[in-house]
């Protein structure tokens, strides 16, 4: 029997129906193929991109672990002007906004799971820096980092790396979500995210891994197979005010997790998402920074794109139970 | 320049950027292999489905033309007893609902494109018959009808097919959208699709096709490239309640709608969505039916996936200018 359950974070409800893992595909992909040779983003081809706004030097060695370029094909761009409307019924707005590429190792390498934990903890940085450069700029209103790894999970480059978009107006379903986060704070005086972990971490049976100040859980109501979202223990509005002493600890916490999403599904396409509150004066104490990863290894289809909700063949107690197991392989 | 787009419809806004048309991939799709022999769809190999449901059948010669089965791996069932539930915070209901698949030809095709109109006429009326059943029992709270094609919308089965699927719960994305029709309709005297379609049909550019009682549009804030909304001219609720004079009209231009797309992007997966208003009992005034068709040549990002806001790399009036090209081949 399958069951229907709510997110109590995104609001969403999903279909957990696990008698639908024995269903016969008729169909294997037969997968991707990579046909560029030169890539954009390795070390040596920096002219291949466009100039640089910042750079993560190592201490010694290299002489860059993680780039920041804009994105050479923007989907929002800083126009000569600010944003221009047409008015309803059709409504639209000039497409002002910041699209940046963090380019997270100077080698070729495709996933977290691969590069050093100093370049993990650098990444995670710039993405810091690239928010609160973003947030300061005031013409912007809100920013989200994301990763896209696989071409399953829509990559168009092979190369390790992240982006940032920060857009001149919020999406709605993040509006309707930032609603229901302050009228659950106000109700309680906590965050939603805190009340979510309480109960994850009080149940136990879909907790993934705990440290000192994270925690990574495979949500109540996860969408897809080894969903894993991971936020601070602690109540902490912005991604970008992590203090750094802890950045290597979250560092090390997201190569696990991805390894061990890896293991779990080999070379499994997936998306990384950071949740950071709004560009708005605020005050965001409703707001819960996290993360989401969403491994690509089902596809959505007409129920998920028509009514907005997700069938999941894979119960969350059944993923975390895996991606908890010990490696075999040393760590 | 890109440009935010809101759809009155849905509410979702949209990023059209259409430089990202040029952006390099690195990836080709090597594409999906069929592994399967056998096609538990086809005619002659009727004991393969789960009992039969209903039957449709032409005048003479073939047994069906359309058969109505149930899911033999359904994502919700009808349970013994009514749903039960799971308090919150970690709220949960049992997967109580109705899960039933059409099959839509005897022969072996795959998309409704290389189908006869009187076999797209019995799948729509199919589709109808299943809706009015489903609204009927009283124990159902809202229904969807939707259809897969090709491995990259989420088929699993090859053989041209459709579902439906009818829940104890209403999707919360779909309770917002109900919401703002309802008051969209109370302020204007007129459902919100009518005056979307009236703004389209007063602009033009985005219209591929026009019959005597239905309209076929490339939304002007569409998600993806090709993406098609069909609706009637004239308001009404229930897919059920389209009169069966009408029906061969429908049939005739959905079929032409689905050629068109796969001639401009040859064997197009796609996804079909079929809404009708819901199962309370209502008043439905301000509900307008609708059919979504959702090609799916992207593949959702990160970007997507965290914020619910789609980029879409093809403007609707260039789509919607090559699907009105005419056929040169016979039609």
């Amino acid at each position: 029997m399958s069951e229907y359950r709510h997110d109590p974070v995104n609001g969403h409800w999903v279909i957990l129906a696990d008698n639908r893992s024995d269903r016969p595909d008729e169909y294997i992909e037969t997968g991707w193929e990579r046909i560029s040779e030169a890539c954009p983003f390795c070390e040596g081809n920096e002219g291949e991109t466009p100039p640089e706004i910042a750079r993560y030097a190592p201490r010694r060695g290299r002489t860059w672990l993680a780039r920041v370029v804009p994105n050479k094909y923007p989907a929002v761009a800083p126009g000569a002007r600010p944003p221009i409307g047409r008015p309803p019924p059709l409504e639209a707005l000039e497409g002002y906004g910041v699209h940046e590429v963090v380019i997270e190792s100077p080698r070729h390498l495709v996933s977290w799971s691969e590069m050093p934990i100093e370049g993990v903890r650098l990444t995670c940085r710039a993405y810091q820096e690239r928010l609160a450069h973003l947030r300061r700029r005031g013409d912007l209103v809100y920013g989200v980092v994301f990763k896209n790894v696989g071409p399953a999970a829509g990559a168009s480059i092979e190369h390790v790396h992240g982006q940032v978009l920060a857009t001149a107006l919020l999406p709605p379903p993040i509006a309707v979500r930032l609603a229901h986060w302050r009228e659950g704070y106000h109700e309680a005086g906590r965050t939603v995210v805190s009340r979510w972990l309480d109960d994850e971490r009080r149940d136990g049976a879909r907790v993934v891994a705990e440290t000192r100040h994270f925690a990574a859980v495979c949500p109540f109501a996860s969408r897809v197979p080894y969903e894993v979202r991971i936020a601070p223990l602690e109540p902490m509005p912005y991604y970008e005010a992590i203090p750094a002493g802890w950045l290597g600890e979250l560092a090390s916490l997201l190569r696990d997790v991805v390894r061990r999403i890896e293991r779990a599904s080999a070379r499994a396409a997936y998306n990384l998402i950071i949740h950071t509150a709004p560009f708005d004066a605020g005050p965001h104490d409703h707001f819960h920074w996290h993360i989401e990863i969403l491994p690509r290894l089902t596809r959505a289809a007409g129920f998920e794109w028509g009514t907005g909700c997700f069938i999941n063949p894979l119960l969350p107690e059944t993923a975390a139970s895996r991606l908890r197991a010990p490696h075999r392989t040393k760590p």
